[in-house]
């Protein structure tokens, strides 16, 4: 994880997370998405639906990364409070905002925009809208700080909005070689292929597919031919121990449970 | 979210997660399992593979949360650096656990016993082995930190260690009350109710089937009665904009993408 590049802390607000109802995939997404523009997340939490817990961490991660991004929150009903809370983190006001409150408007129309609807327009002075392709109730941005909803669909379509606003660096890269090997017989190798890659972060994941165990090992960074480089001693070392090395371009998902 | 129940937090430990690479799934399962034994789970974060920021993260958990439960990063490979990191956040030194050495041995056989696997055996002085009844390699206790593993089905096992000694409250119950409304229909009764009912934490969570637009309304506390009064006025609230509402026991999941 090199500080190099820009970094990112996802802020995942909602009681529904913390109890086990929802599962959060926002997260995966971002990480990825950010990682295509080289923005690094390197810090993610995932806190109640408390007006101060979430300013307070807001003041806290906004501080400490180059980018925030927060999901959760911006709904019509009571436990939506992000917009306020975001506000108190920055010392403004928070005012109905006339661009949020026509796309309310149009979205409902007159007879269905009623007063809790029309709450979801009233944001931080200064911010500035995410559009919402989709129900219209807008996301907002504040210096680095985007604030995202909570179901993931509208998530990635507010995400898309930003994406072009983002500054990054070069793209994160990754290699995935995999193996009917255990990690345990590739360990003492891959320390040693590590200590030769210093720029290359080697990550070691076991799987297993039936009955038989595997490792998939991971070789992330930004520079194509170290990680080639890489993953060809991995693959070498794979097969030192038996093992058919599988090589993959990037961040290969596998099943987790 | 009431603090007069035993707190805990989660500290998902791992590059891969952060990558995007791996969906996380055991924090569900912990926020749930935790739920069920009346300890209230109120923070987590995702952290990297990296020595100080563990520690950090560690000492900051422990400190302000009752219990904390971390996961990854105890397997033999040179990115497990969890017992390390732990060990530095209670200032122990990093001892070879005999106990732990013999389970390992047991497991794998003295030709298989290489050095990288021993260093699963090497945990922070005066720890208390969780048992891996699946792949050996034990997670471990010291004070209120328990450390499980990262591999979900592991993590699982080791829960189920630990759960018979935790101390827990009344364990935290739900009824979700669910309807083809949009949520912005019931938002100002739902405001209402909530006040009626302060010992009850309501969420609302719009969601979409086909085409059509719902809201799962979720009453959460620790009496029975008084969530059954919530979730009828909420079910009564829901007629009267026309829905059909469904009555569940329990924090009912539902899809999220």
């Amino acid at each position: 994880m090199s500080k190099a590049c820009p970094t990112a802390a996802v802020l995942i607000i909602g009681n529904e997370i913390l109890s086990g109802r929802t599962q959060d995939v926002n997260l995966a997404f971002l990480a990825r998405a950010l990682g295509e523009i080289g923005i690094q997340l390197v810090h993610a939490r995932v806190i109640p639906d408390l007006v101060d817990v979430i300013t307070d961490n807001v003041n806290t991660l906004r501080a400490e990364y180059d980018s925030l991004f927060t999901t959760g929150g911006i709904g019509p009903t009571h436990d939506d409070i992000t917009a306020e809370a975001v506000a108190k983190a920055f010392g403004r006001p928070l005012v109905r905002h006339p661009e949020a409150l026509t796309r309310l408007l149009r979205h409902y129309g007159p007879e269905d925009l009623n007063d809790m609807r029309k709450r979801m327009a009233d944001l931080p002075e200064g911010a500035l809208l995410i559009d919402n392709p989709i129900s219209s109730a807008p996301g907002f941005r504040i210096e680095n700080v985007y604030v995202l909803a909570g179901v993931p669909m509208i998530a990635r379509a507010m995400f898309e909005q930003v994406r072009p606003l983002l500054a990054g660096g070069p793209p994160l890269l990754a290699r995935s070689v995999r193996a009917f090997v255990p990690e345990g017989l590739l360990a003492a190798g891959l320390k040693d292929i590590q200590a030769r890659h210093p720029e290359v972060g080697l990550g070691s994941y076991p799987f297993l597919s039936g009955e038989r165990l595997g490792a998939c090992i991971v070789a992330r960074g930004r520079r194509a031919d170290r990680l080639d480089a890489a993953a060809e001693e991995v693959a070498a070392l794979m097969r030192s121990q038996g093992g058919e090395p599988y090589v993959e371009i990037g961040d290969a998902k596998i099943e987790t449970a």
